[in-house]
């Protein structure tokens, strides 16, 4: 890489519930360079701290920052960060790290910027109406639609997680009761098997939990007990994947999209059997499906939050 | 109205399960004149037959014309119309018209045509992010996003009417099961009344429906049962408004919108009321929604799918 190219590196910075990443990330693109660091439980100060260190570690200066974080972001403020801890109130966090970094700083809110970088550089490059479908913790999602990133009124859309699937169904982590994520997300499957357990069902999931030394159900907790035939395991995971078919059949229904990009750990560890399972769910519930419409797996896995955020810093450099 | 101002009029058509109606749109989206009838059983040549005659019924000549029609339209042609007679394969309308009537020619759908009324020159005036929900036969929808006219990949995209609100719930007239019609549409709400009085349930519906002269349950017919506190009428009716707040709720949380406007002929009857009924069964399924939202009934009525096809015909002019 020469000097020039060098010049026009920006740092993506994708603030998970577990890990911090950044990258630095060049105008086609590629990531060129990498660092990591848990997530503060501190809050928004200590988060700073850390974006701010990771980003002086890498191997170059980058020209911009952008940063995508788990929560609804507006006007380059974090509004609400639900599953970040000693997040609590609304947050300037673009003029907070400016006075740690004094670079263009741009934000955005994480399923959004990850699925920005699936449709710049990955799955779902080139396609005008997108949905992206993000299986973690909870069920995160983003909006391309007519060829441009669409994140609403106050850049809280997307929420794929939340809609409603079963009107008065299963408690929300939310509070509302029947949303997609109530029976797809991974917190709310580990509560559903650990009451399962508890009326005396066997699964091996926990066992695997604490043989991968994990303290969660992590997705490669929940691949493995899929890859073993793990019955209470595939019994929840079936149920998931029917629920996101019917938020997907009404989300597709409600849009016309052409592109579904299912991102995630288990999109990453399942692979396009994932994302074919999730069109097969989805499939009766369309009224009228595109015949180019197309169901894939996010290709840039984790660097897809990195690569979008550095597309927002690059934005920045130009509208300052 | 001077010669210079005749000349930028236009025509815009609805065109309805009941009726064909056509109207005489200036630049400001004011209607100058009116026709109508009764639309034909016999398929897509009839139909154009009534609007030519329609159109050349009108006490000045247009110099485009806009149709909107209840199906799904793309690049000019009605791809399904599944709700008027005889119309059962794809037909390029805008072709067949122009054969007719040698004047720029532009086609939507009639509830996208609608909403774009009503963001032009009613109710939605003005806003970004609005989504149109029509009470009918059916339930209708469209979309303005982000400032402009939503219509998908294939011009399909409005279908809230087909968000799930309950998977596995009543049958659809769609075939589905638990979609927002339903419960919320005016033809599965008649077959539910029905049920109910073989079942030995009394209503006023059928006799108000004979006493209007009426051949079905119409708006009219269900305004005033409700407003009589009929009771099986009213049953029907809160479960219609409870399923259209989930659908609702679901695509606020997955498009953060600004408007929410409700048409249909039991919007003109029972006004405000109705929208404010919706918005207080949407609320307690809304994850995050912006503190501007507002819900309003439609204020352009019976013209808003004229002024709609009016502005694509004007739009028409320009593309050619």
């Amino acid at each position: 890489m020469t000097a020039s190219e060098r010049d026009l590196l920006v740092a993506g910075v994708d603030v998970g519930g577990t890990n911090i990443e950044v990258g630095l990330v060049d105008d086609r693109h590629e990531v060129h360079g990498r660092a990591k660091a848990p997530t503060p439980t501190g809050g928004p100060d200590e988060v700073l701290d850390t974006i701010s260190r990771l980003i002086a570690s890498l191997d170059a200066d980058p020209v911009a920052v952008g940063v995508g974080i788990p929560g609804v972001v507006h006007e380059g403020a974090v509004l609400t960060v639900p599953n970040l801890a000693g997040w609590h109130e609304r947050f300037d966090l673009v003029a907070s790290l400016q006075e740690r970094i004094d670079l263009p700083i741009a934000l955005g809110n994480d399923a959004n910027v990850g699925l920005l970088g699936e449709w710049l550089a990955g799955a779902a490059r080139g396609a005008r109406n997108v949905l992206g479908l993000w299986m973690g913790t909870g069920v995160g999602g983003g909006l391309i639609l007519d060829g441009r990133p669409f994140n609403g009124a106050r850049g809280a859309a997307g929420e794929i997680g939340h809609v409603v699937v079963l009107a008065g169904g299963a408690l929300c982590t939310c509070g509302r009761r029947g949303c997609a994520e109530a029976y797809a997300g991974r917190r709310s499957m580990r509560g559903v098997a650990s009451a399962m357990v508890d009326a005396g069902w066997t699964t091996s999931l926990f066992d695997i939990r604490d043989d991968e030394d994990k303290s969660s159900l992590t997705s490669k907790v929940w691949a493995r007990a899929l890859d073993e035939d793990d019955a209470l395991a595939t019994k929840l995971f079936d149920t998931a994947v029917e629920t996101l078919g019917v938020a997907v059949g009404s989300a597709i229904n409600l849009l016309d999209l052409e592109v579904v990009v299912v991102g995630g750990g288990l999109a990453e560890k399942l692979g396009s059997d994932l994302a074919d399972r999730i069109a097969a769910a989805a499939e009766p519930w369309m009224l009228r499906p595109s015949p180019d419409l197309r169901f894939v797996v996010s290709e840039l896995e984790d660097d897809a939050g990195v690569v979008g955020a550095a597309s927002l810093a690059r934005a920045a450099i130009v509208t300052g």
